[in-house]
């Protein structure tokens, strides 16, 4: 089966900006912006305020122009200004979204990152990082709660010829008893990412540690490993995307590692799937062509399931037992026609139509978010309660 | 008590180029360059040759002068030229001594990394790094052997009161028996670098990997934790040191959470540490003031071992069951007083001396190579071996 898959959710990562609209940007910029989070040790900026701005200050004494890539939609990122101690600075020409967002610098005409902050690996390249702190960041944060590892594996890969990595969440209280076995949620990377997004970026483990404290989630095991998402160049299509080597990995070669290495319930009932973007079209193509082996999927701004997919794929009513789907509500936002959730129908009437039809189906908009990573760790709060629930 | 550091190993970092000296450049330069491993996937700059020559490419066309800090030593590293094209291109005066090397760029006056290579921590802050291939890169190679995992963990800390981050390597068998227990090495990193950069730039995981499927090191556990050694001013000095903070959160809460959260052998005979240049001080300082808990010792390029020591520490002929030291054969190679080694006695006669005194003192040069991480590689491939030795 050749998956038909839609190039507009390419778009619609172009589309993001992290930005609110220029009309927001009126009130007055407080002067109490503080060093973002992810920035190197003991660097000064980038700074984010109260608001949402972000400030940024680059040494380039001898440039002739900076550029921020970072900024109001449609503005072309923040221009900067030289000072006269050398130093470029800018503020953003309004508040930008909560949460995480990518950057890079342009200066002089070549693309760097900011050396004040950490890097990121998003658009098919390590990237600058910023985190405008979210009202809702306490899901997130690291607490003085007990926390679950995360392992570095390395897979025999077959069909690759190579061993492959992957990276592993096993829950806090995983190994003390070595007869509890666990779960398991295969995650998937968007476009333009790789297998160490969903922590880093996403903070996937803080969030289960979080939940699993305040019992809210089973706990399991969560695989995140590299989707080879990353040979579809940008805006050229998703025609020619072949799910094959990417299932074959998956399917043949690391769920039997996992199964085998780890303490897993290796049954159907107990794995799951879900993705971000072009990870949620990867998820709806392997686990619809593999309900034999998943029971629980998640599509985070990627894809929908219609009842055309139902009617199409046997024994779906009666296999899947959480169809999850969740969007920034800036995508969901966007006019008809010009992003992904319009492709293949509404999301929303999708996810009523399969409730209506007794599938237990979930729809969750993250608020004021786009297609970033805050729209992402909030649906992984979402969905992660909902699975396994024996 | 408080340990007298030797600041000379903060300048013999600041001395190591990773260049040879220029009198042995004059061979013809081989135009069979190729991107370096650790490039950003696609990216064809930085490249290599089979000399060891690095070439560079940067994109900046309005930039007024383009540098980057790897080159022959004393030479201020290497400027590129800009190309029609308005590419900045340039190789290094002469072959780079083998393996791994931080560098950063200076565009117009700024600092930033090469947007072609990937990133790694050190000089405090997160550098571009190149590798030159190595006549013998075998013992670190990713093979189709067993492959341990690296699991990322959070440990509660109260004397910082934080959850503090190390990274713990358990060998390929771990977990499959339940009752097997195994030694462990706690293994630090240098100044200005954090506990991402024994893997990340040490490949120890391979080099352990690839150790234990030739049957050559007994399968123990390693942990990498920060040494939290970067509050100290590159240049000046350690005198203000104090290696208490650290002592404690080794000692009184990442010890007791490794051994209860991995199936670890807690005795001191299975107890081991080492570390390279500054984390070969704390190392020495912190094992023997814990001879209780610690068996075996490695300084690699961090100091020695001296009669003196011996003498001064009760119960060191009776307890330390391996005392190694390591350097790189251009830190030996400096003139005295010019580097770290002449400090506290020549390394080489101090090991010997130990070793006429009963001591089982071992003493290891890596050849041609200086204060860098090959050095490094090499020390732990000899160093592993001879831990745990029931």
């Amino acid at each position: 089966m050749k998956p038909v898959i839609n190039a507009l959710l390419f778009v619609s990562a172009a589309l993001a900006t992290g930005a609110l609209s220029s009309a927001q940007a009126a009130e007055p910029v407080k002067e109490d912006f503080k060093p973002s989070s992810l920035n190197q040790p003991g660097k000064e900026y980038p700074q984010v305020n109260s608001q949402g701005y972000a400030r940024f200050r680059i040494e380039a004494p001898k440039a002739s122009a900076v550029n921020v890539s970072l900024g109001l939609g449609g503005q072309g990122g923040t221009n900067l200004v030289k000072g006269e101690d050398g130093a470029w600075t800018g503020t953003t020409a309004g508040p930008m979204d909560e949460g995480f967002h990518y950057y890079h610098l342009t200066v002089d005409g070549g693309t760097f990152n900011d050396p004040g902050t950490a890097n990121f690996y998003g658009s098919v390249r390590w990237e600058s990082g910023i985190e405008i702190p979210a009202h809702d960041q306490d899901f997130y944060a690291l607490k003085n709660v007990p926390h679950g590892h995360v392992q570095e594996i390395l897979f025999p890969s077959k069909s690759t010829g190579t061993s492959r990595r992957a990276f592993v969440y096993t829950p806090p209280d995983y190994g003390k008893n070595p007869n509890q076995r666990y779960p398991v949620l295969y995650l998937q990377h968007g476009w333009g990412e790789n297998e160490s997004a969903w922590n880093n970026q996403g903070h996937a483990n803080l969030i289960m540690d979080n939940l699993i404290a305040a019992g809210k989630s089973r706990p399991f095991i969560i695989v995140m490993t590299y989707g080879m998402t990353n040979d579809i160049k940008f805006g050229s299509g998703l025609a020619n995307f072949d799910i094959k080597p990417f299932q074959t990995v998956l399917i043949d070669e690391l769920i039997p590692y996992v199964d085998a290495n780890f303490s897993t319930l290796s049954d159907r009932a107990h794995r799951a799937m879900a993705g971000l973007s072009m990870g949620g079209m990867e998820t709806k193509t392997i686990t619809l062509a593999n309900l034999d082996k998943f029971s629980h999927i998640g599509l985070l701004s990627g894809g929908t399931f219609a009842m055309d997919d139902v009617n199409k794929t046997s024994g779906f009513k009666d296999k899947v037992k959480l169809a999850f789907v969740s969007y920034g509500s800036r995508e969901l936002d966007r006019p008809a026609g010009n992003g992904a959730p319009r492709q293949g129908g509404d999301p929303r009437e999708n996810a009523a139509a399969l409730k209506n039809a007794g599938i237990n189906s979930v729809f969750y908009v993250s608020p004021d978010t786009a297609h970033e990573f805050q729209s992402w760790r909030r649906s992984l709060r979402e969905f992660a309660p909902l699975l396994f629930k024996d």
